[in-house]
This record gives structure tokens, C-alpha cells and sequence, in this order.
């Protein structure tokens, strides 16, 4: 089966760095579905605005292997690098398939450019986007369902120190959405060198940070 | 993005009929998730088993238009086909790239043949599969997410008038889930000949009913 990309997102980030790990973890986060031009069609999302979340089908674009490769097995960023759980276990994005599965929250849909505007999501900015559903709970929603070795490792978050002089910089949603992100511990996995300045860029701003585990302390934030 | 298939869905029934409208309807209904020889390899499945729920995503290779071609509205079964939505607001199978999601409870996996025993799922004998995902209920379940125009029209069951003489001939677990499978009316849409005797097979048996809504009565069950 061939996919044609019908949409691609638009994130407040300049690169993979500070994306969430899976939907939902931060809620605040601005996103928008910009769809091609074929797509443009108000009718096409009649009555969807009466849904409040949405699955977005995507493309892990910045993830793929060697065309036709793959492994059996992942190690989780969640279980530190020292474990490894069969790939269909885990949602990594390398697998036979690169589909990515999120749900977000929808806040609006602009009539005229057919723009879905979304919070939560934890996609890169210009992801590919094959598909959008609606979420029907009563066959989508599971919430005592068993997270198999996902419900015995709780994400430990950061602590953020950011300082109210670099903080009054951003915008107050911005500051809140941007703390939420560096509590998640935004870091390429396994990395612990507290004198290390990481750069990462957010809603038009470059933040600045270190990290002494488990405190993260934002350093400055420039336009 | 060109994707393979890494397995095929095995459903009890013979064809389309019967077959529920979304994954969890009939929660008892069985089905095998048979992998491709490439995929298996039981390290792929490590961890799964811990898992109540898992995600399917599969093609909807027996709905597919002209390639290329796609309608900006459809009318979904659930509205009697009065009304059209548009079609990113609805989970049709006519739509742009036809990738189908549904959520099944995972009941066991075979070690030896890779092959994964759930129930609940709405794919027909043969589905195409694209990817296998482990259910996050911290990411993926919204119980309370307003469901737009399927809040306000649900199904009307049908009574099911199922004769001891033809139930006592099916193993009493495949008689009570074919009892909701029909309750859920797997007459093609917008049918209503209260004469006409409709065929159907499930589980090797081939089942005859009629129905004079609402309600529906059993005839013959046949190996």
C-alpha cells in the first residue's frame, strides 16, 4: 500500500529536540495541521468540530532505517537504555512500518484554510500526516487497560528552576507550555554532564539549560 | 511511504457479513493476528503480554476505490444514510489513504508460531495488517472526549429471537457472540425486506435469519 501525505504538522520547535515522547504529556502544547491543497475542502470536516480529540496517522520521517530494515528488539528510552522489550511492545519509532498513532486534543478548525489547531501533540514540526479520525471513546477509550512493563516505570520528571528574569521574557503560555517541556527531561537519552549548556529552540525563542540530575535550570531564552 | 504487510487478520467469518462496525462492539468475538515469516521472531514480542489492549492498524482492502480518487463527504450507516459528514469526521473505509485503527483486547500469544490470539476486533477474514502497538491508556484513553454527531444517535439494537432447536447445534460461547453480532444488524444498509432470508457464515456454521425490525429471527444454523 502506498501513502500520499494529505497534511504536515506545524510545531512550535526548530528541530526533534524538546518533542514530547507520546501525546498528551504536555498538554498546553501548540500545534497545527496544515492540509494540501487537494484537501482544502470545508466539507470534508463537516461535524468534526464537535469532537474534542482527534488521532493523527504520521509519518516517523526523521527516524527511519535503511529501507526494509528492522530489529526485533528496542531498548526504551523509558527504562534508562538497559532493557530491551520486543518492538511490537513498544511504540519506538523504529518498526517495519514507521506509522506514528497520536491522539490530541482539538481546539479549532479554521473554515477557510481547513487548518486544525491542536494541543498535545508530539510531533516534529513538518511531519508528514497520513490520516485523521475522529476519537470515539466508546471504542477507543481504555483506561484501566494494563500497560504491560510501561505501569512499573513512571517517568521521574525534572525539577525546573526558571529564573523570573529569563522567565518575563516569553510570553506567560509560552513560559507555562516551556516548562512543562523541560520537566519531561528534553535530553538526547542517557546523557548526564552537568557543566553541558544544551540549546533548544521554542516558539521563536532560543532556551538555553543544564542539567544536574534532577534539576534542570534554564539559563537564558533569546528571540 | 510504501507499506508491507507484517500480518493477516483471521476472522470467523466467511466474508464481509456480520463483520462488527467498530472493534469492541462484540467483545467476545475471536480472532488470530498471523504473522508474516519474516516477523516471527519471538524476541519482536517480548513484553506484549502484559498488555490488555493492543492497537491494529490494517488496510481497508476490501472497500478500496480508484486508486487516487476520494469523496469529501460520506454517509455513514449510523445516520441511516440520511446524512452526510464529512469524511474526516467519520472512520470510514473511503478515505483518502485507507488505513484502519482499532483497539482489540490481546487474550494470549503463541511463542512458537508468533501468532496473537484477541477478541473484539471489527477486521475481516484475510485483513491486510501495517503495524501492532501496545494500548498506553496514559496516552491513549479519553473516556470523557465528546464524540460529536455519534454522541447524539446511538445504535438501536435489534432483538434477537435465536430458537433453542438451532442454538443447542453451536458451541454455547460462538451462540452467544453470534447472538451479538446479530443484535448489531448486519443487514447491508438501508435494507428492510421483512421476507427476505438473509445468509450468513460464522465459526463453519452458515446461519439463516430474517428480520422484521426490530426484531430478528434465527432460522437455521448448518455446519
Amino acid at each position: 500500500m502506498t501513502l500520499e501525505p494529505i497534511a504536515r504538522f506545524h510545531a512550535p520547535f526548530g528541530e526533534n529536540f524538546g518533542i514530547p515522547r507520546q501525546s498528551g504529556l504536555v498538554e498546553s502544547l501548540r500545534g497545527e495541521i496544515r492540509f494540501e491543497p487537494r484537501y482544502r475542502q470545508s466539507e470534508a470536516f463537516r461535524g468534526l468540530e464537535g469532537f474534542d480529540y482527534i488521532w493523527i496517522l504520521w509519518g516517523f520521517d526523521r527516524n527511519r532505517r535503511e529501507s526494509g530494515s528492522w530489529h526485533a528488539t528496542v531498548r526504551p528510552p523509558r527504562l534508562g537504555g538497559n532493557r530491551s522489550e520486543g518492538v511490537f511492545a513498544t511504540r519506538s519509532p523504529y518498526r517495519p512500518n514507521p506509522i506514528g498513532l497520536s491522539s490530541v486534543r482539538l481546539e479549532r478548525i479554521d473554515p477557510d484554510s481547513c487548518t486544525l489547531y491542536v494541543r498535545g501533540a508530539d510531533l516534529a514540526d513538518g511531519t508528514p500526516i497520513y490520516d485523521i479520525k475522529p476519537y470515539l471513546a466508546y471504542t477507543d477509550a481504555h483506561p484501566d487497560a494494563a500497560g504491560g512493563w510501561t505501569d512499573s516505570c513512571a517517568w521521574s520528571e525534572l525539577q525546573v528552576v526558571f529564573p523570573e528574569e529569563v522567565r518575563r521574557l516569553l510570553p506567560e503560555e509560552d513560559a507555562a507550555t516551556l516548562q512543562r517541556i523541560l520537566a519531561q527531561d528534553p535530553r538526547p537519552h542517557y546523557q548526564n554532564d552537568p557543566d553541558k549548556v544544551y540549546g533548544m529552540s521554542f516558539a521563536g525563542y532560543e532556551i538555553k539549560f543544564r542539567v544536574d540530575t534532577p534539576t534542570l535550570t534554564v539559563i537564558s531564552a533569546e528571540k
